[in-house]
């Protein structure tokens, strides 16, 4: 946003916008809303750059604990219900402030994730970076026009899947953050991870809401995690991920 | 959120608060950025409502008709291509403000749409409703738990379909505002129509980012649309909607 915007906007000086603009960076930084950058230079400005603070995260983390550690929330299979938490918009900013602070310093082209339910979570994260995002889908739709298909092994089942992405959605060399809800065996983040590789794109993380602690060997590797969920014998119990060592580190 | 939360984050006295909310009251209203409402008595408060001035809505359409009018976006079978304008967080937003001042006034309890491009519109609209969305689906999947299901008939194609939503993701007598990225013959929308029935809720009304000129009795009568377009012969073009009469009327 350039300074002029805000010159002409309130009618004022460009310096004393600018004065402005430094007490607002210091209240934002003081209260941990985020980072406001001045650009300095003719086509320079201000960004502005959310983030939350750790005290703040582990309270949002906290809360979506106590929430998912119900026993209601048990389905048949080890499966969770959380479709509610994902459909909170209050929730899906906060989720989304953690991840992008995670991701505040680099640079991220396009959020990718997979249908249905890591949809939420990726355009709140994207709606905090700024950037675009982008869904891989298990099916082929027409509105999609062509796509790029990649087969990938369920993990937690070994069955071979299919997943496909519009051949628009991403430009070659593009740098690519892989969100998603809820993984188990990793396969669905793995098949994300080659369809990246499709693209000629760069993998620059991978975030999920929870994890779970199911056994089994993980094909994915390097994640950041929310929530480590257990779910068997009808019963839920939910710790925190492992984001403390990956975010606030 | 209540005086107290501010008076005692800036160590103020509520009635020098409450001085500084009718100032941003005025601003917020004269710049068309929204409503801030204050709530008198002892459990009262304020609570912004953000709205869109019609100059500006005007704006947000132009822009996604200018956008959507491309050829490069037409797709065989009359389909158009815009994914890429339901995966801009910026492009998000401004129909989510566009559709949420449309029912500033009205008790909305929740937003419900369809997998999987409606998606985005619902979480934006949800978000500056501050109400939860919901997501009917194609398929019955397993973390959705015990769902209900409807067949609707599919207006384009005349074939019967299936969606299913989440028991428990809907209260009954909730007020409910169904919203989808794109209405051709209606189906899915009369489909969602009938599940907000089977719910024992109530239909709030309708909103589509996009309507097709397809000729074709729609089974919809009560709808906002943002634009109107006509694909056909590897053409794409795009005229505003209803949302004038709808919205700023």
């Amino acid at each position: 946003m350039p300074l002029t915007f805000f010159a002409e906007r309130y009618d004022s000086a460009k310096s004393s916008i600018s004065e402005d603009l430094t007490i607002l960076k210091r209240t934002f930084q003081a209260r941990g809303t985020g980072l406001l950058e001045t650009i300095p230079g003719a086509a320079g400005g201000t960004r502005f750059l959310p983030y939350i603070l750790k005290e703040e995260a582990n309270q949002v983390v906290e809360t979506l604990i106590n929430q998912m550690s119900s026993n209601t929330r048990y389905l048949p299979g080890g499966y969770v219900y959380m479709s509610d938490l994902l459909g909170n918009p209050a929730t899906l900013r906060q989720i989304g402030r953690i991840f992008a602070t995670q991701y505040l310093n680099q640079d991220v082209d396009a959020v990718m994730t997979i249908a249905t339910k890591g949809v939420p979570i990726a355009q709140s994260v994207a709606d905090f970076l700024n950037v675009p995002f982008v869904i891989v889908r298990h099916d082929t739709e027409i509105t999609e026009g062509s796509t790029v298909n990649v087969n990938y092994v369920s993990g937690s089942s070994t069955r071979i899947e299919k997943m496909s992405l519009s051949k628009r959605s991403l430009k070659p060399d593009s740098n690519v953050l892989i969100v998603d809800d809820y993984m188990r065996g990793g396969g669905t983040i793995g098949g994300m991870m080659s369809m990246v590789d499709e693209f000629d794109a760069n993998l620059i993380g991978v975030g999920v809401v929870a994890e779970s602690t199911a056994p089994g060997g993980r094909a994915v590797k390097d994640y950041t995690s929310l929530m480590r969920v257990d779910a068997e014998n009808d019963t839920v119990i939910s710790k925190p991920g492992n984001y403390l060592e990956k975010i606030f580190n």
